[in-house]
């Protein structure tokens, strides 16, 4: 049985400001659930229609008819665990760091997690206008990889000035990334706002500018999905 | 003013079943509309809060609210077209053609849409389990795309079967696609569905497996999305 003031406290989560003021966030599915729960975070509470067979003060055994109370999903999906939200760590400036300026699409930052974990890159950055990357529908789309990508939110202009890597960037009129002589290992890639691109400011501070050449004829599609391009970009990193 | 026949023939095209009773289907949006009125597709009707300044006949000037009652979306946004359906034009087998084998999210087909026509794929041939390509929110996520590329609804093993072409398919195990010689100009890719893969009745007509390494340590994410996996080979091939 669910306590009006759980209750309170769970959809409270939907939204960012009550997400930082109590430092949690929902994740659904038993997947999903199961593999955070073996990951570092730590587990505030587990909501579930079967046990986890995990510490029972840890675990609240629920009915189907509770959960749909408290769940964010239309159909929810047996289980609703809340978790602590991690402190960032010190960005590790020694590889590959993905830089993200204002994307707003829950689904693409959470693809983009998600090919920073297949692509090894262990430092996400975000601009503060970035999407909240723990928004219960960019966990979804992570599929558990936010435990294993370094997520830090900041005023992307500054971090740019201070570093000192060299700064990629996606533009339409950059420099065709198959014919590049050489990409670093050690870098930033830029990638911006779904409608807009990349601010004037962190424009300036871009050392190279990139850009994927189009193949199609006739007028043709005006450009790539943010996530899509940066799938494609890393593989060109990686490859 | 919108009569009452008018609203229910535009409500049913919701579901694939009366899209293909009728033959038409739906588009919203301004700009995805110009975009669509500039090309070949034939327009049955447009439904609009401001004029279009095409033929009179095939324009109705409504009020929000009507176009409310006819949206698909939660925000409407000025404009809902109807289209007829255009028909299938026989696939040309002298380039690349991408085959989809069940995948059903929309809004990973609308993406794979939107990579052909950026990669200069002209056919794209889908399984019957495909979501239907004139389902709303894959048109929405096409942006305009899906009059450029050719899209085929066929029985995907019997069309492999009869095609005289090298067939490229994603799979974990299959070779390393950076270490590939030769990526043929001519050609299948097949992806397959979001949870199971490829089915067994189509990889038994591959005949030369593919797959993207993983760069991630640790456990690492299991696999990446249908879309964003398209989006790297269709880089491969192309570059």
């Amino acid at each position: 049985m669910l306590s009006k003031s759980q209750i309170k406290l769970i959809t409270s989560l939907k939204q960012k400001k009550y997400r930082q003021q109590h430092g949690l966030f929902v994740v659904e599915g038993i997947k999903t659930i199961s593999e955070l729960l073996q990951s570092n975070l730590e587990l505030h509470k587990l909501y579930t229609t079967e046990t986890f067979n995990i510490d029972a003060k840890d675990e609240a055994i629920i009915s189907e008819s509770d959960l749909k109370r408290i769940s964010f999903l239309t159909t929810p999906n047996k289980a609703l665990a809340v978790f602590k939200t991690p402190e960032s760590k010190p960005i590790d400036d020694s590889g590959l760091i993905v830089a993200l300026d204002a994307v707003r699409d829950p689904g693409n930052l959470g693809t983009i997690i998600r090919l920073c974990d297949w692509f090894g890159v262990k430092d996400l950055v975000c601009s503060k206008e970035t999407v909240d990357c723990f928004n219960p529908k960019v966990i979804q789309a992570t599929m558990g990889s936010i435990t294993r990508v370094n997520i830090s939110y900041l005023d992307l202009a500054s971090f740019l000035k201070t570093i000192n890597l060299p700064v990629y960037g996606a533009f339409m009129e950059g420099e065709n990334i198959y014919k590049k002589e050489e990409l670093l290992k050690k870098g930033i890639l830029v990638m911006g706002n779904e409608a807009n691109g990349v601010s004037k400011e962190v424009e300036d501070l871009i050392s190279e500018k990139v850009s994927i050449p189009r193949f199609g004829e006739l007028q043709a599609t005006e450009s790539l999905n943010v996530a899509t391009a940066t799938a494609i970009l890393l593989s060109e990193f990686r490859r």
